[in-house]
């Protein structure tokens, strides 16, 4: 029996959980939506880490790689950073073959704390259906909504439920847990007015106040790209 | 501003988000539909306890009350215990002024660990009605779905959405945390079906394969009693 998971919030997150099985990381705001634009723009890998420093030591370990780093704290640019955490900030064509270093509190937060499991992919709305695609034989799959500040966030959530709709449609025959019912009846009751209640929520509003509707707009488009974005080696890249 | 939140599951609480804070326990199947019950037959006081060594402990140190004691283990009898985890084996009349003992895992659990509460209510579907009218004026209201050993469990959630629904109904104009959205979400999207996909969530199905159909059909009742159960000097007592 195939079985499907979802964790609602890096809280809930355990080795029991994960460890053994196919995760996948979603943090729609904006952590994950920028790593799969920047792979799917050229990027050659994302290195998600959780200090500036950790980053500023990446790039000076590394002086034969393009390194561009990218992060902000409260919304604000960290000072030698080459960007923000904001999808439309890449540029297609302006960062080909090159290293993003990431620093974000939740979406890095959660990769790390996943690492036991025996495979992670890293998705968004944006590459939702190419990464289905790929999910299909998983014999344990579980989906983690990293939400925010440790916190359940209502965008992980509804994306975890857009990938189990498109696995449903694939005519995948997992087993659902409680937690994953709920994620695609949340998907299942928003879709037709999509995002639906996540207009109500509290990261959504919080970027809406400081202005970052472009990213809004782009962190919700569905499938945009055909990319698969999976963790090798400490690094997520495409496969 | 009044907050309301939501609390997934027990893995979940942590003082940081209950501390002098008014929180409600539910445990739809079974634990907060049997106090609820017993509480509205008559019964004095309702004493958590997290082992049966515990409840025979209280037996024999109160001579003076009429102590009953309820629970299972794996939805088995235990041995010396007067009642299982039922809320259809209690009989209005017979349990006058008792003091019902009960060890649960999920709902007793779930109480401890939230003590640091301001206050605690007891709720779930039966008595839903008569706890929202007592928390209008709230300021920091946390509800909390206990969930199935340690799990996000749907029944609860779907209580939660629906005491969030009556708030609304009663134009309290409570903040919602994300996971409260989404409880009031799912109450919403599936109020016509009702309980909807609860009868795919896994605790329902345990229930039903055990052939405990009058408990659940019990379970889903809604606002049959209108009877409010708080925590006063470690017993859930009716106000």
């Amino acid at each position: 029996m195939q079985t499907l998971d979802v964790i609602n919030s890096v809280t809930e997150l355990s080795d029991t959980r994960v460890t053994g099985k196919t995760v996948v990381i979603i943090d729609v705001l904006r952590a994950t939506s920028v790593m799969v634009t920047a792979l799917s723009y050229g990027a050659k890998k994302v290195i998600p880490v959780l200090s500036k420093e950790e980053a500023f030591s990446y790039r000076n370990n590394h002086p034969e790689e393009l390194v561009i780093l990218a992060g902000e704290r409260n919304a604000d640019p960290i000072e030698g950073f080459d960007m923000g955490n904001s999808p439309v900030e890449l540029i297609p064509g302006k960062i080909d073959s090159a290293t993003l270093v990431m620093t974000t509190t939740n979406g890095t937060r959660t990769i790390r704390k996943a690492d036991t499991a025996s495979e992670l992919y890293v998705a968004s709305f944006l590459n939702a259906k190419a990464t289905a695609d790929v999910l299909g034989s998983t014999k344990e799959l579980v989906l983690i909504a990293s939400g925010t500040d440790g916190l359940y966030s209502v965008e992980d959530v509804l994306c975890a439920g857009y990938l189990i709709s498109l696995l449903k449609q694939m005519n995948q025959n997992f087993h659902l847990s409680d937690a994953a019912i709920a994620a695609l009846n949340l998907y299942e009751s928003n879709m037709a007015h999509f995002p639906g209640i996540t207009t109500e929520g509290r990261h959504y509003n919080i970027l809406k106040k400081k202005g970052k509707n472009a990213d809004l707009q782009f962190c919700f488009l569905k499938d945009k790209f055909p990319v698969v974005c999976q963790q090798k080696e400490g690094a997520i890249v495409k496969i």
